[in-house]
């Protein structure tokens, strides 16, 4: 028997990210845009920010497809990719994603898969896609009903992030991606939460925004694969994601089931109350009631289970977060206790 | 405005590729087969070599798709991520494709993409898949007639090559893969080369099969994303990806339309009748005629296209890979000659 060692040597990447306002004006300055350029968005998207995006492209193409979770289908993400075919895409061409998470879910699973990886941009317009889920290169499509289930670990080149895009975000969505940026001061940054504990948060939207990146920053640089640390940007989420499931197609947002997900995973009543307090700050109910056996059922089927086992988060100080394994049976007397 | 970059130092990976006789029974040895097992393979696949693999394992589930590239399609890439998730299949779970090219290609895809990537073996049982196809890490399925244009870059755990797979192998399909064992002698290897024409290649099969990976190994090793080395991988398929488009329907294999795409690439007349003599001896003709305008298109249409030139591969010795960009004019005039 001769054993054959193929060893790969990867490399060191780096991957800017640049928050500021107006930051998409100067997309041009930043990024090479002589090439061919899909820009995927949805109709939810005010037209005005994708004009100004393809405005800087030299050959683009706009494809937008309906607002909404639905987009994250296997449907669509072929669709896309037919698209980049039609018009001939190569290898060194450039797929833009202008949208909320799930554009830039959807937008980064094609060009990872088109061609095996074409480059990537991601310019997030809501405040969740913002502050959480543009960096970190999750993307991902879901299967009948379960989220992100099938993707890739791709990293886009380039992050825009302007501040400006909020002003035409509803409240409601803006306050839904401040749950994410709640999140971050918990888990890992003291002085992010204090903000909001002491401040009013709309006055800082832009401060909010570069703290919970550099929370995002640091964790993702630590576990770019999700191996171990990066499990913390989980917290909420266990029980937030069976929310969702649950819940989301009567409405609920996505911040909104996390926020409901958070408040049973910190380790005491007096951190429980301050959390609720800065909730009522931006407009968040975190205790919801919710059907413990159904959202268990939906949480338990979630990707984050592992056998009979289920990591979660737990919060004790603002700024500390710990990994615990639990059994499905203790995850449940913890949603019915509302505490653990 | 603000500068967060986003820093990722990739890991060394090391992916054993195991070569030998009766290898496949020795799976058990190598790698964890405690968990959920997916044994992705076809109708075409000996029965007996994929129960040899099932026996091996704790919990298996077996999934026999339709032989042929037709399995390489969107359709059958979401019913094996429908059937992982069914059978709630965790990232610590395992895929392992049993299968040729086609096999390897849609089970490693669906192991990169399920939950982002799930634990993948390789075990290829094809004389072309265990030459060429099954190392290297490249993923896809094909859309609209066009090959491999959706994908990933993913590494096996583990390949495992028994070259007493191809005992049950038809001949011609035996051949099929030869070609890809000659290409890898003229790019890199001159006593690979030097074998097929001094000696009886069927009675060298297992000396060809590791010759082959070392090759691949050592290209791949150097340029794991195909970034400019391993396009000398490529060489005969720039044509031959295209002859194979346009007649692949009407049965002819791969190697049979990659030994076509080869010949016009070799530096001289001398070496073309050397080679041409090689492929005698593996029943394969290298000069089968083609309809120049339509495989230019479908060759132009392939994703190593970029912009208004391609990149070829020529060969003026053996063992020694040369890569140049030409146009399209100019590979259509090569293609017309029969000689670069």
């Amino acid at each position: 028997m001769e054993q054959i060692a193929l060893t790969l040597a990867a490399k060191q990447t780096v991957h800017p990210i640049y928050v500021g306002a107006q930051a998409h004006a100067s997309l041009h300055e930043w990024a090479d845009l002589s090439c061919k350029t899909l820009i995927l968005t949805d109709d939810g998207v005010p037209r005005a920010h994708v004009e100004a995006i393809a405005s800087q492209c030299s050959n683009p193409v706009i494809m937008t497809v309906l607002q909404g979770e639905g987009a994250k289908s296997f449907s669509v993400f072929s669709d896309v990719c037919e698209m980049l075919l039609s018009h001939k895409f190569g290898r060194k061409d450039l797929l833009i994603s202008v949208g909320g998470g799930v554009i830039g879910d959807l937008g980064g699973f094609c060009a990872a898969s088109y061609m095996r990886g074409i480059r990537f941009i991601n310019i997030p317009t809501t405040s969740l896609s913002q502050i959480d889920s543009s960096i970190g290169g999750k993307t991902a499509i879901n299967v009948h009903g379960v989220k992100n289930i099938v993707g890739a670990f791709y990293q886009p080149e380039l992050v825009i992030v302007d501040p400006d895009f909020l002003h035409t975000l509803p409240r409601r969505h803006l306050n839904n991606g401040l749950v994410e940026a709640v999140k971050a001061g918990l888990i890992a940054d003291s002085a992010l939460f204090d903000l909001f504990e002491q401040e009013n948060p709309y006055d800082h939207l832009t401060e909010i925004i570069k703290r919970s990146l550099h929370v995002k920053q640091h964790v993702v640089e630590n576990d770019p694969e999700e191996k171990g640390l990066r499990k913390i940007l989980n917290f909420g989420h266990t029980i937030g994601h069976g929310v969702e499931s649950v819940y989301g197609l009567s409405g609920l947002l996505h911040g909104e089931a996390v926020a409901v997900g958070m408040m049973p995973m910190l380790g005491s009543d007096s951190l429980r109350e301050r959390v609720a307090r800065v909730f009522e700050k931006i407009e968040i109910d975190p205790y919801k009631p919710y059907d413990v056996p159904q959202v268990l059922e939906a949480a338990t089927r979630d990707k984050k289970a592992q056998g009979d086992t289920v990591s979660i988060i737990v919060v004790n100080e603002p700024g500390e977060a710990i990994i615990e394994s639990i059994s499905f049976d203790r995850l449940a007397q913890i949603m019915r206790e509302g505490h653990q």
